[in-house]
């Protein structure tokens, strides 16, 4: 099974932001595919299985910034 | 002799910006200390003797930023 969770992220401002998000969000568990764009301050995750969104907003913390879902 | 050359520098907006050129800048020779701020757009380089402008604006564009001494 695909799913897709969608998340909006304050505070990023470019390219670096982007990467460290997607650096933290990539390590999580089942996690395939990241999407995140500082210009729109969205954040896509698409993983074999649901992941936690709890998981996923430490993982955006951890980079910095904070998430909420979508 | 210690030299200080101050530049500014456009495109940044963040931590990760001043993180990048901080980076790069510390690598060219005679270089001590470099003092990068996205809110002030100030790039200040110390360094043990005078560093060739040229060499400190291709740090700064390997970074992907573009400075201009002031």
């Amino acid at each position: 099974m695909s799913t897709i969770q969608n998340y909006v992220v304050t505070g990023m401002t470019c390219g670096h932001c982007e990467s460290a998000i997607r650096d933290e969000v990539s390590l999580i568990a089942h996690v395939q595919h990241v999407d995140v764009s500082a210009a729109t301050g969205r954040l896509t995750v698409s993983a074999d299985q649901p992941v936690d969104d709890a998981i996923v907003m430490a993982a955006v913390d951890a980079a910095g910034y904070r998430a909420v879902r979508s």
